[in-house]
């Protein structure tokens, strides 16, 4: 397929070279220049709207919402130049309010949209092993599957509402960082009874919960490698906005939601926001008195 | 063994009875009578001090520091009739304060210790599969490990500290118990989305979570099976309590137990203390305008 | 002056008035056509720009940062047709990110902007009894001291910046709800434990805190008056969320914010945002299992 | 009248001073001896008992729920030796359950039991000018009397059931700790968006609230004078925690009495126990990356 493809960052040039790599032809945009070396043979765009001109499919990886807003409805952006019958695949964890703008905006013009949010952290996009949530018209999901086939190791398709893939996925992560949250909370506690920290995991997650998400984040805050980031802490502060954004929609109090916000605040005020967002442990730590990892320094300001 | 077994509730039933069949010579004890007759062979003891006076080991099993307090250090009590060199083995799950008490006390009347609290619903109790953590002095702890293995799948041995095995035992409720509010947190966003929580569950813990605990407890709140209850809400708030408590004492705040709490009092106000634990959920599901499952009538006031 | 007002609810009507009253010439716009009619000798605009058209000064009373944006930048909105030298009042309480935005917009069109909220409800307002902290460059607050004096019983000058007065206008608003919060939850248990909280108050605040909040909303809730409400609770979540987003953009966590925001929304789901802010007490009434007012029927969607 | 007053903390010798210049016969006991020099005419006792063995009142201002256990119920105790007919009047903030056990103990003996927690610092106690808030037998109320003149500007009777005067001293004191708790997330979120917090609470508090609690411990954060404290913001959070334990008797939650304790165990976890409890505004401070006051170092351990 001729497949554009916006956002290169580390979760994106890595989903991109999958799709290279499965014989699409690539052309790609990427806000800052010089991304797309490493992609031979794909043709770099100077706008969104110019790697979109042909394409039968947009695909979209992007930081946050803002960005999805540019990207789309900027000018030189993906709606004005994609043309009608092909698809945009939204895979940036994004609002369900987007999702749902994106989705009309794009029917209103005879294009397709598809959100398909992953989970995974670049690790797995690089060995395509992300797990892809999809939601869309049908036939324009299944005219993606390849990409979704060399991007990752499953899709699940929810249906045709791409809003529902955006709430999926948005409190799938809410799941997950309140584990780590919990995590940080019960290490502080365990460590001012002078318990080890790994000791405890190895019985409570080895024995009784067995969920890789603790064995893989209760390692990396006992031994406090929050440096170089997987998924960076002040991602996890939008992501939970998200969630308190989705619950407020519906009238759907997130307490626990809250009380992450609250913490992953802290932790950017101190001056983290650039460690992996399990760092958010160290506000645990370090209101039961303890010392906490000592964070890097956060790179200059971007 | 000669070992006396205090509290025949729904898991010490169940544990009495396995020791049995793996041919230790009970006596047993239950504040309430009538308790023991599907144990044939054991000696009914009408006190605990009655119980423990000729054994090797007391096995004690009960609701809460209160009841353990009362059967040790109480009036014919354990603590006063149990021979020399004999060892309590205390799996209740109770403070850690109490459990440094015991051990005090024990150590003083030349008995032993031994903390070796138990994570396990009823039904592994009785297919003897739970998992024991067991903490105090090595010699005891060895001498036990045939009474451990006729209840358990396995053992973990944490140290000379029985504190220790309180502080664990107390930390991974508080992680179970995070789990469940964050899905009835999680259930209420997704329904008020009209997104399935059984399909949001099969993606997020199918998939990527793989948590043996979201899925039973996912089931049980999408079903809504709360009664009859593995483990009742109102044991929840006990626990929540022992966790609060365990952090005050070090000065640890656990801001995530602080909610559950709020959460476990709101759902006894509503009438749901005799329901499983899991049915918090159900307050995160009314705070969101849903209907949530309707309790049945609590039982009378016991 | 030649006073163009914007928004005619119950706070701006009133305000409108008094202007009226001192001598002003008004010209007037509303969405909501016909609220005019009492404001005998205002000339009413079809838009926003035609009111500020020739107007000295624009005076606009908005239910929210929307509305405002709306009004200003909007086609036929007021920026384009202020006259070079006239000055915006903004009395909406807005997010200081928008002050910030219409600041600079003002400015750059050589007009100038004064933010000036006020503190008081809609009795206060038509006693012309309002408390305004207005920010601004200096001059144009003084050319609007005449306006300031018709409507408030005290003005207080916070400087050249207007986004501080959207912050302490935030604030203040943040005390003022966490006040009325904290009497829902001290209510809930005293009545809980019998005690009357009608007494209760008359002690604590008639002899300590002495403070005409607790002593206003203390009745309010105690005879759960609740309609027709003097600030509508779904205008205290709006101002709520304003808190949060300011704490955010400094990396300020506010977590009795985030509460307060997570029980208006509670409230909110069950059908109370048309009555008074003060009916957020009944969400820990409930939550106590006290049955609480039974709220009005909600007016029908709007 | 002859008063046996026990307990001489820095509330205590001034109030028992008060009564000796009124002209009662005192005898006195204190657990650490050496504070009565002050009390000329007093009559120092070995122990409670001992103090309390001919009164006709007894009136004790102690710590807390422990030392007034151990004062009344321990061996040479008031309980066995205050002459039937005598009154014990309490005015530590005690549990609502511990004032509860005083009254039928004290019942039981022929002896009356009156609640009578105090509002005010150790100036309102040397002046005379406490609030009283007395429950309890209205004879023995009236007996009481001329003391609370002495002690006290004013005495308010809630009834003759003692635990209504510690619930409305416990619900009192939340409301205390909610509005200084709300002052120091203020004061963070205007301190970041650099607005002077004195000027913020000169017009909030000046012009709205008027409330001399948010005047006094409004100055007292914004110029951080924590030391010497008024009162212990370790004490600050036993006071919590009966508020807690009082909700959690009615299952009542108080989610603002959860986040209160939650911030002054971070509070004692970083060393600032033995500061004024207003010193909880540093917690909100430091989380938002300001440096905050630097606690002077707590004294040694006592």
């Amino acid at each position: 397929m001729r497949v554009a493809f916006i956002g290169l960052g580390s979760m994106g040039l890595a989903m991109a070279d999958n799709l290279r790599r499965a014989g699409h032809a690539l052309s790609v945009y990427n806000r800052t220049p010089g991304r797309a070396e490493t992609l031979s043979g794909a043709r770099v765009a100077a706008t969104p709207g110019e790697a979109a001109a042909d394409a039968e499919a947009v695909v979209s990886m992007l930081a946050d919402d803002t960005a999805v807003e540019t990207t789309v409805f900027g000018s030189e952006g993906v709606l004005e130049s994609l043309p009608p019958g092909a698809v945009h695949v939204g895979m940036t964890t994004m609002s369900h309010g987007l999702t749902g703008r994106l989705a009309r905006a794009h029917t209103d013009r005879g294009q397709a949209f598809v959100a398909a949010p992953v989970f995974g952290r670049p690790k797995a996009a690089r060995a395509a092993k992300l797990w892809i949530v999809a939601a869309g018209p049908g036939a324009a999901v299944d005219r993606c599957r390849p990409l979704f086939e060399a991007m990752g190791q499953g899709v699940e398709y929810l249906g045709e509402d791409p809003a529902q893939a955006a709430v999926l996925k948005i409190a799938g992560n809410f799941l997950l960082a309140s584990m780590i949250e919990t995590l940080g909370e019960a290490y502080a506690l365990v460590r001012r009874h002078d318990l080890e920290p790994a000791r405890f995991l190895e019985i409570v997650n080895g024995r009784l919960f067995r969920s890789p998400v603790y064995e893989n984040y209760g390692k990396i805050i006992a031994e406090a490698r929050f440096d170089p980031p997987g998924f960076k802490l002040r991602h996890g502060l939008k992501d939970t906005r998200l969630a308190l954004e989705a619950g407020d929609a519906v009238h759907t109090p997130l307490p626990i939601a809250s009380l992450l916000r609250d913490h992953y605040l802290e932790a950017l005020a101190r001056g983290w926001g650039e460690l992996d967002w399990s760092a958010v442990a160290a506000v645990s730590a370090t209101a039961a008195g303890l010392e906490g990892p000592t964070p890097p320094a956060p790179p200059p300001a971007r």
